[in-house]
């Protein structure tokens, strides 16, 4: 099969042609339709936490297809099913991952970082337990879906206790994770939508998308406003202490984006009892819960399709900045 | 002051003068703008529950209206400003009062039930913590939301740990409290929304209000609904039946209305662990939710207002039940 | 191997061999330690609710033991070692099941009653899923935690919010399961403990387990009891009357036992706000969290051992309600 | 009445005949039993945080009495009834204040630091919600309760729903407020407790009072713990790094030392989602709870009762960190 393989850190992808795996007892092999290009590719190519197993590796942690064939003892899906991958693999015996929390299991087996990922025409996929199907979902655009949508979801429900009406919620960066962060938010709740975000044109998206407002971080008005939970998508020093600057008595602020900033939390520091906790993807529960949303029209995904053998100019495009939605590699 | 005064149970109001007091130290006098008509009034006048604690009476449990005099001590409000009424007095001091839960207090304090109501031209109001700033919402349409909205709205608080994208609500009735449960289920959750009604005019707005799907209670297509969370604003017999046959596991029932009926509860008779509870009224931080709401644009009311004079073929049409909305009586 | 064989609904069981499945992929055999005897056992056998797929059945679903073989592809233990059934096997794949409720899982794949179970010297577990290390506790008289212990926990946790200090829980029934149940509420929460039970030997062990106060069902002072929560092991018509009675505003009712009662719910019949719910089983997480309580010595088991052999015998004994604890067959 | 006076930041405290206040329309005029010394005491005479609005100042934030006279339209009390007093006191009427978390209100009205407090003969009380009858508690020795043991009871119940048997919560600083938050774990769950204090006489204390472990933070067997909960009561750079360090994944830690440290939030500097927040004091009907729990014998109180003339001393002893216990000024 084809596949894009990185062949160290900090090198460029080659496109090559490499063996297909049969797939062993319970697992499945998916015929892999669209996978999602992320900001956290480029982290890992960039080696900055150098967690790849060995070289050359296949990339890809967002990832949606048809399935192609069981393994034995496998069941529960029929060939040519379309189905979102979840990625967020783990022992899927220990506490947290009989709890649901599988992607926070201390294993570190998540699809195209710990197992090889999407970046090729088929995908070993550990257990039908990951696989969520699709419907009627285009499975091309619904690959984001697996991670752009998931990972702000699960950070949106842990502000929905404090979201009553009336209330502000802030989404910091209205790039991929952020577009769906204020849909998410205007969906699940009745709280005022601010997204913070540099671009004009990624403020013109969310406001599109529904945002209440849209602000430059630079912009004078951010001074008014007082915000129940703050969502940061990019996790930077500057963005973290604008959270805690926006946030007001007992928000939750929940940091998604990987930018290396960090916030310093007391009482004397924040507001009374602001709480502040980072947010790893999410569960396969949650990914059902958002291709619910998608299937019954309520998210909408700015998808940019491009050709695997187009992926190194496709991260270098993300590495710039530009890209108004996500890309999706399609092999 | 002009006031509807009830001389006995079973009786017709009288409109009639009586004396306006002045406000005692912390109460406040505020003059009435509108008093909603609610299926609760004729069950007190029909004396079902004699609980009614002196005749002649002054009903009216949901009002709005403006602030005017402060007594001794009281403070918080200025003259003539626009205020909702909070009406579930407790005693301020027992644990429910404190924890906010004051309309579950053990006294019997409720504004026209317990202590004199609105259905007159003023209203002693025991503490300014019983106010609720209206900003710039008109206070005649806005009395509903005292009870009419804030009574829905806190059952459909405690269906929302249940409506997680891909469940369905059902509300089962969909007059005046039901019209703005199926647009708060909408403001407030993912869930696709279910009205069972058998007025068909009522049925039509329920669809104009958000709901997705508004059906007969003897349309067969319910038979293909399973319901993560049901509120019954009813609850006779029949609609409680319905209630525990549309309920899936582990749904949440919830009833609001006082028809009489009741739900035999059992591992035995229901789906696994469905959770079933009356909900009662709301509490004043809801009312300041439910306001936001209201205040945001969110909550379309559907008021009938009539002159305080025209208060018994006000009750004799809410009787009838072809009341589509909520019937405001103005002094 | 030798197992005791139930012919037909209504029979007396029968002890003969049997052959042993090999464990198939994934699956892994169990060398059963203890078995525990259980109301379901007289209800299932009486054929109340005839749910048993074939003829002759093995029973039993509180099993413990050690592993003997592990199927291909199973992984995560090794010969010998002890363990806990966990037994409310499920599909493993819908929401239910994924978010580790796995015992609501629509299918009926219980161990003992939707597949063969413990009443004998061997059972096949379908997944490692199901297991959980005993460590240094003993197999046999650990055989109970997995269903007499799980079942109140579950319930218990439920009550857990309405249980802040200087309020009252109710146990209703003080049996295998009523014993577990009071031990819990002293050790997850700082509520008074009240045991209603007709037997004064169980009266006086609740009280050697911790209960503050073990009242019988006739006995005048319940008449001053206040309950925030109450847990009825017994589900008659009786008892069920009597939680509705004891239970004071928003108190928790939680059904366990299935003796066949129901409780009518209505806001007009129990106080304000009173939530009723049925319970069943518990989970794989919360059975791993029963089981680190009895490790660290906080809950005592009372077992009285049979053999196998005696299973007719065990059965008339619990039968005759005479039992202060719980009977466990031993292969 | 006898005072003592804070003539000004950094000064000694004098203790001089002040006038007494009647109580207004609403208030409680309270004579003192007992007045707790704080380390907060300290802070504010240093001006740490210079937030005292005069001087002479009336310090004491603590405090337990006897009813004295009720104001014009205060009731609920009786002449000479033992009472605690609640003194996070807000405006009663905003959000916060009407859902109970008085304590957050962003007023500034606290007893002894917005408000004259505790270190005299008498005390007036706003309004009689913020007290809390003792009972046959004794009123010296209960002053504590107010605030030493309030203040960690609010920081233990955030992390309950973490501390599921199995789990290890960690206390750091077995002071005056850590004594109570070692005997609130072992009360409200079954999780294994670990102080960490440097004191040998402080460890052996948290022992007797139920930790199951007490290391200094020196020890190496610290590396051993991990813990699903941190209560820091230091709140230093050095004990919020090592909170930091002892948490596990999705861990809740929880800061309410004051000593001016700060925890660098993000997702790579600690284990995945661990959630940290500040917590303050506590709510009426926390206290109340608290209270229960005190007269149901459950919370051991080490009081070192001093007269008010000796509050110098006093001050100095706990400045150098050698009182095991709280010390109660007693005018």
């Amino acid at each position: 099969m084809r596949a894009a393989l990185l062949p160290d850190y900090k090198a460029d992808l080659v496109v090559d042609d490499v063996p297909v795996s049969d797939p062993g007892p319970g697992e499945v092999l998916v015929r892999v339709a669209g996978a999602g290009l992320c900001h956290s590719d480029l982290h890992l190519v960039a080696g900055e936490v150098p967690v790849l197993p060995t070289f050359p590796w296949i990339l890809g942690h967002e990832v949606s297809g048809y399935v192609e064939a069981l393994g034995p003892g496998a069941h529960g899906f029929e060939h040519g099913e379309p189905v979102a991958v979840y990625g967020g693999w783990g022992c899927g015996m220990c506490r947290l991952c009989l709890g649901g929390e599988e992607q926070l299991c201390a294993t570190t087996s998540w699809v195209g970082i710990g197992q090889p990922g999407g970046f090729a025409e088929f995908l070993v996929v550990p257990s039908p337990r990951h696989l969520v199907p699709l419907g009627d979902l285009d499975p091309v655009s619904s690959a984001p879906l697996t991670d752009a949508a998931l990972t702000p979801y699960r950070a949106v429900r842990r502000c929905l206790p404090r979201l009553v009406p009336g209330t502000t919620a802030v989404v910091i960066g209205a790039g991929g994770l952020g577009q769906y962060a204020v849909q998410l938010l205007r969906e699940l709740s009745a709280a005022r939508v601010v997204a913070v975000e540099p671009s004009a044109v990624r403020r013109a998206t969310a406001l599109e998308l529904g945002a209440h407002l849209a602000l430059d971080p630079a912009d004078e008005d951010l001074a008014g406003v007082s915000a129940a939970a703050v969502i940061d998508l990019v996790g930077s020093e500057q963005t973290l202490a604008l959270a805690g600057h926006l946030a007001s008595r007992r928000a939750e602020v929940v940091i998604v984006g990987l930018a290396g900033g960090t916030l310093p939390v007391s009482p004397l520091t924040l507001p009374a009892e602001v709480r502040v906790s980072g947010s790893m993807w999410g569960t396969r529960t949650e990914l059902a819960e958002v291709i619910e949303l998608a299937r019954a029209g309520r998210l909408t995904t700015r998808v940019h399709e491009r050709d695997l053998a187009a992926v190194n100019t496709a991260m270098h495009d993300l590495a710039r900045g530009d890209v108004d939605g996500r890309i999706v590699l399609v092999p």
